[in-house]
């Protein structure tokens, strides 16, 4: 059995830092997710410089990656017209779009309602389709919201339909403040497989309550078999109290492989991204298999497993 | 259904920090604890003060919060006849004991290799329960070791045997290094549970690897009904490398109620405790919940689940 994870630090992650980082220090993360064997990677989000700085150099590092990789899987957010172009001109064949079903955390994260943003999202998910973009359409909150409290079902269900029929071909669920439990991401999963069958369902997962790895399990158990992760556990919505990251890259691969799934993913390899991802935020991250690793009498992480 | 948390914090964090608690603050822990509703709590240790002067209260505080708390089940580790005194002096009426299944562990930890300690053990525990004393026996790295790699789950079936027939009534399984699995944990508590059944099966679970809270469930699911737990995720064996804490008591308090499982203790007022502790220890700990409370906009944790 075997599962692929799209890494996210690069987006989720660098856009919760205060910290700039460089493109030479982007592109040097780039090299070491794939050494590591990493075959999607979101890059960056075409957003306004002004109000997110630390993605502000995304479009050249998603040309000069293009370049150095070109059987790499790029992909970058897009939330609007302008990035859409932005995220054309620089070559990209795949990105992400993605929506919050909570109306009080759309209004926070976006400024619009729910319903309006996906109103809007669905346009550009037509336009990107028809020019012949690969779309995957996320949904925000899909398992509850802080200020919300608990998510329909149908709610998502009736946003993934919209997004499907507008031309997204593949459909991303995001716990984006940490809410979800086993059964409910189970539930959720096999309503959305079921309805849409042809879709390709991947699970973006914050860690917020401890139960990343958990709901992760649950989703593979559910038939999927895409996760987004970030090394080191970086990331944290902007406008979710209390927000922790997604689910660490590393600690995913340990317990994949320690579960006898493949992912690709060498740990060690991984964990030399963790290291310097650490070394430029200047504090330890939250995931805990480069910590294991470093401490381990043998360093390779798999001792015993 | 419910489940029962016994808390450690005071004993197997305490022990890992450098900082010495004194017996004021110990007690001021174990009121909040008992104003969350803790009724289970591991006072400390009796073990060479010279060694792990963290403990070296220990009898006083057992005595002062017997004395407060009539009502609270207190237990206090034991790990040679000394302390065994030690432990009845101060009116203990439960104690716990413990033995690592691995060598290179054991060697390190007690300076004797398993099969010896399991031996003055036993011996021990004759004495514990024939002096009347409840004996919880414990089995370090029952789920592998960090040294060692896999631990046959034969060695601890066999210990489990020999503590029992010594007269342990109650049998902790240690997930010492955090190595578990959840099909692991499944086997091994089902084993235990065929074999003796009219023990008391609870599980001591690290969450080194992030899979700490995925295991309680495992656990949970093949019928274990009591937990250890530390607020704040504190803990940490001195001797396996990279160790982390026990899973945090405010995170599985949190996931048991996601779940419809009563814990009988309050989130809110737990996270006092983990408050309390971060003051004193100058840093923020591990478990996840605390920082959600706060950041909460309700405050009460539970929104949404």
């Amino acid at each position: 059995m075997r599962v692929v994870l799209e890494e996210e630090s690069l987006r989720d992650g660098l856009q919760a830092e205060s910290r700039l980082f460089s493109l030479t220090e982007k592109l040097q993360v780039v090299r070491l997710l794939v050494d590591a064997g990493i075959k999607r990677l979101q890059l960056g989000s075409f957003v306004n410089p002004r109000s997110v700085p630390q993605m502000a150099n995304s479009d050249v590092l998603v040309s000069l990656a293009r370049k150095e990789f070109p059987d790499l899987l790029c992909t970058g957010l897009v939330l609007n017209e302008k990035g859409l172009e932005r995220a054309v001109r620089c070559g990209l064949g795949h990105i992400s779009m993605s929506v919050s079903v909570s109306d009080s955390h759309s209004r926070r994260n976006v400024g619009q309602p729910a319903a309006k943003a996906l109103e809007l999202m669905t346009g550009l998910i037509g336009v990107a389709a028809a020019a012949g973009l690969g779309v995957r359409a996320g949904v925000q909150c899909a398992f509850g919201c802080v200020y919300e409290g608990a998510v329909a079902e149908e709610a998502v269900l009736e946003a993934v339909a919209q997004m499907v029929a507008a031309g997204a071909g593949a459909i991303n669920l995001a716990d984006t403040t940490g809410m979800a439990y086993p059964l409910q991401v189970k539930s959720l999963v096999a309503r959305v497989h079921e309805a849409f069958p042809e879709v390709e369902l991947s699970l973006h997962l914050h860690d917020t309550r401890g139960l990343g790895l958990m709901n992760m399990v649950a989703g593979f158990e559910a038939g999927v078999r895409l996760f987004d992760v970030a090394a080191g556990g970086l990331g944290g919505c902007p406008c979710v109290p209390g927000a922790v990251g997604n689910v660490a890259s590393e600690d995913a691969v340990n317990m994949f492989h320690g579960m006898g799934i493949e992912t690709g993913i060498d740990l060690a390899a991984l964990c030399r991204v963790v290291d310097y991802y650490e070394t430029l935020l200047e504090r330890k991250l939250s995931g805990r298999m480069n910590r294991v690793l470093h401490a381990l009498p043998t360093g390779n992480g798999r001792l015993g497993i």
